[in-house]
Order: C-alpha cells, then sequence, then structure tokens
C-alpha cells in the first residue's frame, strides 16, 4: 500500500465527508484534501426544513462535522474553494478559491460534486440568471437564511412540487404562522414514493387550511420591485388560471446531477443522467470514484439505472468509496433499495422499492393494503397504521412496501430486510413478530399485511 | 371433505379461540364446540396487568371475542365447563358442568389446555391447598380482580420473579399508589429475555423506589388471620434474612404445561414437559392436535425443542390448528424464534432469539453492543436506544437480537425478519434503513450495531 497515498475528495456534504472520514480511518498516513465550494462543511441537507419552524433552534447545528473536527482528523478542508479542471494524465485536480489557484495531486479522486435543483418553465422566475427575489429552492444553509429572512406571519407562500421536501417544507414553513399552497403537477402527491390509495390517506391528514392543488402548473411569477408578489397557476384540467398573491415561492422539484467535472474528464454517464460507478463507488476512469446525488447506481429491485438521491445511500456511498480510496476493501451491496421516510404535519411515511405505476412493465404484481391499528383493539392509544406490499405473482417475493401512520420507518425497513433477503410472502406472514399489549398486537399490520396478499395470490393460482 | 365434521377444541384462551374462529372460516358447515372451564371466552392474559393500573379501564375490555361473537358464528361454546376425559376409540369428550355430563364426539380435536402457575417452595404458601389470603398469580380475569380488591394506596406489594410479567406488575401496582418489592432468585433481573448488559440498562431506568431484590428468596409469608402480613426473603449471598410487611403477594415464577388430559391419551411428551406436535399442531395420536402453552415446537435457531409460552405463537398455532382441524392446510414456519416484547416504567425492550447465557454451548458466537439515539444528533428529542447481537462466528448469520429503548420492538422485528431470511451480518450492515431527521439517522442503531460486530469478526478471521 502507498504509505504517502494522496486522496482528493471534491465536496463536502453528506457523501464527501463521509468519504474523507472512513478514509482517514482506514489510512492514518494518506494525505487527504476536501474542496468545498460552499461556506460550510459537511452538514445535514435534510435537516433544512427544520431549521425554518426552530424545531432545530440554530441551522449551524445542521453542521455534523466541523472545521475544526476535520483539522484534528488531519484532514486539509479548503471552503468557498471550486475545482475548476481535473487532469486525468497528471493525476491532479485545479481550483481556484478568490484569485488563488491550487493544484493539488491524487493518487485516488472522489467526485461529489452533488445535484443541481431543476427548475421548471416559469415566466418571469430568473433574472439575469438569478431567481427573483422571494423564489427559493431548499439545497443549502444560504437558502434557508434567506427563506427564514423573508418569514412573515400571515403571510403567503407557494410551494411547487408536492414531494417529500415540498410537504416537509410546508409543515414547517406553516409552524412559522405562514398560509401555505402547495402546487403539483401530478394528479397526485408524493408520486416518487406512495401509491395512489396511500398517498390519499396522507392527504387526509393534511390540515384544511393548507391548500393542495394537484394537476396545476405554476406559470408565472409577477414581480413587484423586483420582488415576487403573485404567482399564476393553471389548472391543468379545467385549463383555467388562478393568481394568489405569494410572498414566498420555494420550488421543490427535484434535482439534476452535477456531472460536468466528470463529464469533462470522461467519466461514463448513464441513462439517467448519473455518473455510473460500481459497488465499489468506481467510475470508468482510473482512481476515479463517485459518490451521491451525481452517480447512479442499479436498482436492487427492477435492476435498472436508479439515480441517488437519499441520504441514507449517500453516506453509505462515502463509506465504501473512502475506504476503498485509501486502499481498504467495501463493497456496497449489489443494488439500492430506496428506502425512504418523512414525517409531516404529524404523520409519518415510509416506503421501500417502486411504486405500482413503476413496476408495472417489469413485474406481474399482486398487491394488498391493511389499514388499522397499532395496539390491540383493548389497549388505549393505538395510532392507525396503513400497509402495502406489492408482491411478485409467480415468485411471491416481495417487491415493494408503503406504509403511511405509526412507526412506519422501522416497520418499512422491516420489508427492506425481507427484500434483501429475498423472503417470500407466504414465509413472511409466518414471522413471529413482537407482541404486547401496550406495543404491538399479536398480529402486526406487518403480518396482516402478508396475510391479505398470499390469500390473493392463493386464489390467483 | 366431510361436509359436517365435528370439531371440537378443548380451552377457550387465544389458542382455543383463534382456533375455532379459522376453523369457522375454512369450513362453514362443521360442527364447532368449545370447552372453556373458566368464566369468559377468549380474552387477552397479556393484557391482565394492565387491568390494575386503570389503563385498560373495565377488566372485561380484555374479552377479544365475547359469548355472542362465538354464536354469531355458530360455535358451541360451553363455558365453566371441564373435559374429564377423552376416549380416543370412539372419539369423543367426556365434560362436566356442575353436575351435567357432556358428551361430544369429534372428527378432529384441539387440545389447548394452557399452562398451570409454578410455585416456588414458600412456608404457609398454601392453605389447604389454596393459596393464602393475599396471595395470588396473575393467569385469570379472576386473579386479578382479587388483586384489584386488596390493592390499597400506601401499601406494599411483594412480587416473585423479575421477568416480564413480574415488571409489568410491578409497574402497573406501583401507578395505584403501592410500594413495590421485587424478588428475584436469579442475580439479575429478565434473564430469560436479554443478556446481563442489556437487562442492567433496563435496571437503570426502574425508578428508585421500587426496590429490586436479585439473589434473593422468599422463604416464608407470615400470616395474621388467614391472611398475609410479613414476608421473609433471605438473601442468598450474604445467607441472611429479612422481613417486610406486605399487603399483597404476587407470584410470577412461570407456569407449566397443563398436559393431563393429553397425557391421559397417550400423547408423545416432549423433554420441556409440553405436549410434542408438529408444524401442523398435530399431536402423536390421531385427528388431536395442541397448541399454546401446553405444547413444545422446535426452537429454530438452536433446533432444540422449546415450551410455546408468547401470544404471538399461540395465535400463530391457533390460526393452523384451526385450518388443519376442518380440513384446510396450513402450515407453520418450521420453528419458532420466541420473538417477544414489554414496556414497563417507560422503557421498550424486545429480543428475538436465545441470550448468550443459552447459546454458548451451541453456537460460538461474536456479540457486539450499540448504545446511541434514536435521532440524529442536531435533532432534537432523541430517545435513548441499546441493541445487542450475536452473531455465529463461522457464519456470521444472525443468531439473535435484544433492544432496549425507543422502539425496540420494531427494531427487533426486523432482525427476526433477518433470521428467518438467513442473512448475515456482512449483508445486514448494508441494508439501506429509512432516513430522515425527525425519524432516524442516515446510519440507524440496527446498522451500527452489525457494523460494530461485523469489524470483531473481520479482526477474529
Amino acid at each position: 500500500m502507498n504509505q504517502n497515498r494522496d486522496i482528493v475528495i471534491i465536496g463536502c456534504g453528506a457523501g464527501g465527508g463521509t468519504a474523507a472520514q472512513f478514509a482517514r480511518k482506514t489510512d492514518r498516513k494518506s494525505s487527504i484534501t476536501v474542496f468545498e465550494k460552499g461556506k460550510y462543511p459537511q452538514y445535514s441537507k435534510c435537516g433544512l426544513p427544520y431549521a425554518i419552524s426552530g424545531t432545530i433552534p440554530d441551522i449551524k447545528d445542521l453542521i455534523e462535522f466541523s472545521e475544526e473536527w476535520f483539522k484534528n482528523a488531519n484532514i486539509d478542508l479548503l471552503l468557498e474553494t471550486t475545482v475548476e479542471k481535473i487532469d486525468i494524465d497528471n493525476q491532479k485536480v485545479i481550483a481556484r478559491k478568490d484569485n488563488d489557484v491550487i493544484e493539488k495531486s491524487y493518487d485516488s479522486l472522489i467526485i461529489s460534486t452533488g445535484a443541481r435543483p431543476f427548475f421548471p418553465p416559469i415566466k418571469n422566475l430568473e433574472q439575469k440568471g438569478k431567481l427573483a427575489d422571494g423564489v427559493y429552492v431548499v439545497r443549502t444553509i444560504d437558502d434557508v437564511e434567506k427563506i427564514n429572512s423573508k418569514i412573515k406571519t400571515g403571510g403567503h407562500t407557494t410551494i411547487i412540487g408536492a414531494g417529500l421536501i415540498g410537504l416537509e417544507m410546508a409543515d414547517n414553513l406553516r409552524k412559522k404562522g405562514m398560509k401555505i399552497t402547495v402546487v403539483e403537477a401530478l394528479p397526485m402527491i408524493l408520486a416518487k414514493n406512495l401509491d395512489e390509495d396511500m398517498a390519499k390517506i396522507v392527504g387526509e391528514h393534511i390540515p384544511d387550511d393548507v391548500k393542495i392543488l394537484t394537476n396545476h402548473r405554476v406559470e408565472k411569477v409577477e414581480l413587484t420591485n423586483r420582488k415576487i408578489s403573485k404567482v399564476v397557476i393553471k389548472n391543468q384540467e379545467k385549463n383555467e388560471e388562478i393568481t394568489i398573491e405569494s410572498d414566498l415561492l420555494i420550488i421543490a422539484t427535484g434535482t439534476k446531477p452535477d456531472i460536468d467535472l466528470a463529464k469533462s474528464i470522461g467519466c461514463k454517464i448513464g441513462t439517467t443522467g448519473g455518473i455510473v460507478v460500481n459497488k465499489r463507488c468506481k467510475t470508468s476512469i482510473n482512481n476515479v470514484y463517485a459518490i451521491g446525488d451525481c452517480t447512479e447506481f442499479v436498482d436492487y429491485i427492477t435492476a435498472k439505472p436508479s439515480l441517488v438521491g437519499l441520504g441514507s445511500i449517500v453516506v453509505r456511498q462515502g463509506i465504501s468509496a473512502g475506504i476503498n480510496a485509501a486502499g481498504g476493501d467495501y463493497e456496497l451491496h449489489k443494488g439500492i433499495l430506496n428506502t425512504s421516510t418523512s414525517e409531516f404535519f404529524g404523520i409519518e411515511i415510509a416506503a421501500v422499492g417502486p411504486t405500482t405505476k413503476r413496476i408495472n412493465d417489469i413485474f406481474t404484481v399482486v398487491s394488498g393494503r391493511f389499514n388499522g391499528s397499532s395496539l390491540p383493539d383493548y389497549y388505549p392509544g393505538g395510532k392507525p397504521i396503513s400497509v402495502k406490499i406489492l408482491v411478485d405473482k409467480y415468485t411471491g417475493l416481495i417487491i415493494s412496501a408503503q406504509a403511511v401512520g405509526d412507526n412506519a420507518a422501522q416497520r418499512i425497513n422491516m420489508f427492506a430486510c425481507a427484500i434483501l433477503g429475498q423472503l417470500d410472502v407466504e414465509t413472511l406472514r409466518k414471522l413471529e413478530t413482537a407482541y404486547a399489549p401496550p406495543i404491538a398486537p399479536t398480529l402486526d399490520a406487518v403480518t396482516l399485511v402478508c396475510d391479505i396478499v398470499s390469500m390473493k395470490l392463493n386464489r390467483k393460482r
């Protein structure tokens, strides 16, 4: 092993920061340099919405590893420094901080450049390449600091996108006394995570004062003194326009991978637009790894490429790339499950694997849903829980699962485990789950949903 | 299939009641008769402690299927009726209700006679075959009604046995203002469910005013007017005696299977003292099934016989026996996991599979424990969670798991699934668990405990 290996990491998000940490754990003697174009070292992007409501009182609390931490770990962290070029022939990167140019050689390079927000085509959204005043995305501490400076009780926020981030923002801005309208182009909320019947259950829990406009698009923003004042929204079914006054417009319509640097050195880019990586996070270029939102990896269930977009996957890639870049050996599991969760308006949701819409062309599925209580009927305080599973008709294998309500995430972790262990629904329905009156019924929702699907399967055979 | 099959069930606990229900679902035309020696139809025995504190306001709420329910399902339920004899040559049972003798033929017979409390040898405990006034077990609605009639705020209860039921009773009686002493002969609490280090964590959460005396035995009770007044307890280490005044003595030292009827007809009895049954709940006698606390079944992990003693298993046996007895076909999984959970003094515990003490002669295990928080550090409101797993040194397979703290039960269900799916720790540590700041960290306790063991294993190889 090279005793003085040079490891360079581009980007200090969850991926790059974790990679640095695990590279250091793997090789105490290596030189590790992290270039980060932003002002802060590794912080939780997923935590940003909660720094709006005040649930997280100080936004700086989101910083998981401080500059001091990097210093103590003997990792060179260069903030506000942008990598401009990678020279693969000489294995070095060229970066710029203000007017200084920094060159750094690498034995292993880890690209963790993340993703850029995707903007739908909206009139007046941008002014000379900059978002209009009052229009924000939720990607950085800076974004949230700007949003916080514009919040006013009784004011109105329009949010574009009824996915996880859109609804998390709705909940947190509402807690600050703002009126909320969420505009979603699709006919349903949470289309990436849930089937329509499950999303409907979530919808029933969203407070009446939060207006959710599905099948609507924001067409235009109107500005007063260069600041947003109104949002023009089109009802796509009725082809009608409505105009609402809005102090804030939050865009939560997803991202696209930031692959400019990777592309410039010829890294193979996949069909999803992400950098192609393997189980060891290697790209097609020698000694170059890539991790995080700029990459794609194979979906364990569909065997198709999938953009990486979840913090849980990014961190695992960071562990793998960090260890491998430092001369260790760490392979990720052979595919990603896209296990996800969130909580808004007091309701917990979670899912693993593709929704029905995404899977119908790959598998023939039998699905079932159970709606019940988290506790036995006779025990007070039971909370609603709905679980839906999708099962392959021919093998009985669990393909995906969705849950809304009590402990949705931990219940979904069990299904993620069942998918990884390739358990069929017949076996899983016989799994002995933990039972005690204050905790769970003798037959938990996770069992009863398997019973429902198992009976359907037996009828169809 | 016999269109007018006669199904007879002895015992209407969770096992017998569930069997009746599933027999009826399987065959609408069969005649189903249930004999129950007690006063009530199927009720939750596990719920009994919560009818003491008032958490469950009316003890009758514990009845899960009423007499009316059985009537509507066209099931003959005979309460306060004791089966005295089974005639296997003529396939009939002979029962008695007061002075009436009832004979009933069967095509399928299900024995669900449950278990009897086990009493440690204590002087003056019994008076003419009856427990002394103020001494109770926690097996029936009658028991709890008697306990409730003796509760007095500021009074003192001694509980023998620091297992799940002993500690549940301690918590619930304390809520009624009673002072509590728990006496445990073993050097630790919860020895059946947890390893010593995990039990210690639970111990730290038990309020100081609940006295837990491990390594102690109750030697004698002293009576005043035939009613308990004092309990004489021996410290087994120091060989000293202490005497405490006590208004109540609760015995929670476990049970032994009630197998008299099964034995009388020659059912094979196993080494644990339970009736031997197979995956279809059949005994060694033709057309006779047995389920519940009177049976033993093979432990999935140790491959040794294990007494059935958990409601979750009993109900699953009831489903199987009910379906099979009615001519259907339902096999249980090939072994039991003994997944268990409870909650007392605000702390949730759960476990699956054997403890270290029970397993050391079968497997060479590597174990690890993770103590952390249920949420990311930066998110407020995280609760402590400790998870311990035992892993086979040579195969890396998960053998058992224990959890204390936040959502212990749902976390243990995931490990139960991993055991059933024969996942090794290397694979399980790579499982993508659900992450969102208000719900769980990027790497949940269930992942981090796998990391710890995986690293230990790699060092040992």
